[in-house]
């Protein structure tokens, strides 16, 4: 297994070609943080602000954003800056206190859940709401088997990173995580897709059971972030979900990706696919890059941890926090975000599969809102994955001053989720850029 | 093992008592987080406002925090807020671009440390930093095993609440898992302190080692705050590291709790005993309740782990971040709210020995800094614990308007950690109230 953090990543060895500024401050980097830098592109990019969809660097250089997904609404959003810092000035505390804010969040962000998923639980990061997920359906299925997709990522605690095979170096896996082929529709046929991931899950849970773990969840990025990005055809989760639970295990919703009106039908990703999970985790968007998470479940799930661990987080569901998040809520709907998704995300698809005659290594456009992917291969026939050339492309784009990030287990996927305020004007200039960079590398 | 999460926590079967405002939002709030739900006092706080070491309720009323180490430079400090303000309208994003910013907050961090440990990581909570640190000591050893002390809290994730006795309401520990005698410097002769707490570490360490585990990390508070806050005689933890390390351990210091300046004579609590420490780890007043936390070890260590598994972390050491622990630094320094805790700190401990002769139920006062303790007993020859009266001291303080918590396998540690521009007249106003509620309580 090739590691998914690594795609587009910087490469230490190369630090000696940098120059200037950028060299020192690589160097300074490497020092400080040692083995655990991670940097984007060949050339790393020193960035100093960012508004919107657009970013700038040291030099006061305009970069279009198309990567970003954590500053949802918009880099440094006026208004929710504003909540932060006016509930900063007021009150930062943990919930042990009562406070109205936290539950005037809550309510509102339940009631877009459907019926049954009734308690909230708010965490500091996706990575605590899926260690916590993961308690949770251990606790109240009394299994510890696991099943997750080939390449997914669900955060970085010993436990989630035990079920994220994009983090792992060596392909080795825990005794209780099966791994199951995530439903690539670039090569499996659209009728056969959910077919296909209900029986692997079926094989995976009889295996789990076979020895001694059973199934506790089968836990899926609603999108399929870092396995390549499979949105279609809706529905497709709804067979392996079944199985799942004729197997016992709960079905965990991994929203941390494409929450919040990203995939633009819907406010989560789950809710394209006609299911109702058990389990639903949010992170990265929730409050627009201020650090918060949560984790929301029917309340005999959390009852069945809490009555045997305590659990309390300090950070999660402050009053800053809950005014974050409902500022992010109250910008989704007063700016039209995941209509704009809707619209901008399907204009950006079609521009770019009006290239894919032109540039045949494009060889599938999908996604659905603002989470879009590219597949680069060697040619449409064979669809053999082309890594190298995705990789030229990303760099390329980066000095063009487009960004974008790289997906998918050979990391041959191109990645674009910009902030949800991408207009069509950016995928103009995005278009422009990727057909310049494609003609640039034929040449 | 009583969990000690749940001390001077709400009882929601006395829900019903409550009347008016309080009960809606207790039970809005039971509604809302359900089995998650902690609150403090019999009768819980509503709390709208703090400033300094100052809160306010719904109704205006003022309380003096004698409990919260978040806020630790202060609650809702104008330096801090508006750096963060500041920041959050310029630019808030993820390590892999670069960050001048982060770069000056980690040197001047890690610049604070004894040579060697020079590597840090950013996260999001203390939680994330011990899952992370725990994570280092398994790949670096090569062994699995920890030891911790009885009922120590270090966090919440899966792996780290394995580690945290205080969280578990049924006593059952990993079978990795060895927990020792914290130093209980009240019933334990000074002298013996340290000898005993090597000896009890070496017993586990060959335990550990007999059942094929062997010994990953000594994981320790360094102020051991939910064991019932121990920090004398200074140096106690020498010989336990030494046996550590013998059997092939790190030793990590978690200072979540004492860190930054709070034991009062030096920024971190493992100096006071005169150990370096192989990991530290960070949490609660690093960015004073903007969320943040941090991991700092040698590089071998860090690399060890990544080799193997890539680590990133979203909101760990974004700009944002960076400004808000820089602000906290400035302030320490700016405020002399070190050597304030020291001073400040002392007075506290000689007042509340003053009690000790009218008040026989006070029978021990301990402590470093601003992170102190008194220990409620039946009488001071049996040193039996009295857990509802401290219970009872602690909620009639409340009444007072005076907010402190309880610590202690019995919950009969009275805790007192306030934001460290604790002046001498709030320690006034603490003493006049600890006065009168013993005098009530006695009568």
């Amino acid at each position: 297994m090739q590691q998914i953090l690594t795609l587009n990543a910087f490469d230490p060895h190369g630090a000696s070609d940098l120059r200037g500024t950028l060299r020192t401050l690589v160097e300074q980097r490497k020092q400080l943080m040692g083995a655990s830098s991670v940097l984007f592109y060949d050339t790393p990019l020193e960035i100093t602000a960012a508004h919107g969809a657009l970013m700038y660097d040291a030099e006061g250089r305009e970069y279009l954003d198309c990567y970003n997904n954590v500053p949802s609404v918009g880099h440094c959003h006026p208004y929710v800056t504003a909540a932060i810092a006016r509930q900063m000035g007021q009150l930062n505390i943990h919930t042990r206190y009562l406070h109205q804010g936290m539950h005037e969040y809550g309510e509102r962000l339940l009631k877009t859940f459907p019926d049954g998923l009734s308690n909230l639980t708010l965490t500091c990061t996706g990575s605590e709401s899926n260690d916590f997920a993961l308690r949770l359906a251990k606790h109240f299925t009394g299994n510890s088997g696991v099943i997750v997709c080939g390449a997914a990522y669900h955060g970085n605690t010993a436990a989630v990173t035990e079920v994220s095979p994009a983090s792992s170096k060596t392909g080795v896996s825990a005794a209780w995580v099966r791994v199951v082929q995530a439903p690539d529709s670039y090569r499996i046929p659209p009728a056969m897709l959910g077919p296909r991931l209900a029986e692997e899950v079926e094989i995976a849970a009889r295996d789990l059971k076979r020895h001694g773990f059973g199934v506790s969840a089968f836990l899926v990025d609603s999108i399929f972030s870092s396995d390549g990005v499979y949105a279609h055809p809706e529905g497709f989760l709804i067979d392996a979900v079944a199985a799942t639970r004729r197997h016992g295990g709960l079905f965990i919703a991994d929203e941390v990706q494409c929450g919040f009106g990203r995939t633009g039908s819907h406010l989560w990703g789950f809710q394209r696919h006609g299911v109702v999970p058990d389990i639903v985790t949010m992170g990265k968007p929730m409050g627009n890059g201020y650090p918060m998470g949560g984790v929301v479940t029917r309340p005999e799930i959390l009852s069945s941890l809490c009555e045997n661990v305590g659990y309390f987080n300090t950070f999660g569901g402050t009053p800053v926090a809950a005014a974050a998040g409902m500022a992010v809520l109250d910008v989704l709907k007063q700016e039209g975000l995941m209509d704009n998704a809707a619209g901008v995300g399907e204009y950006l698809r079609s521009g770019l599969r009006g290239l894919m005659a032109r540039f045949p290594a494009l060889g599938d456009v999908r996604g659905a809102g603002l989470y879009n992917a590219v597949e680069v291969v060697a040619d449409p026939i064979s669809k053999v994955p082309a890594p190298k050339l995705a990789k030229a492309i990303i760099n390329d784009l980066r000095q063009r001053r487009v960004l974008i990030g790289a997906a998918g287990p050979q990391g041959n996927v191109l990645k674009l989720r910009p902030p949800l305020c991408f207009t069509r004007e950016h995928v103009d200039v995005l278009l422009r850029a990727v057909t310049d960079t494609l003609e640039g590398l034929a040449a």
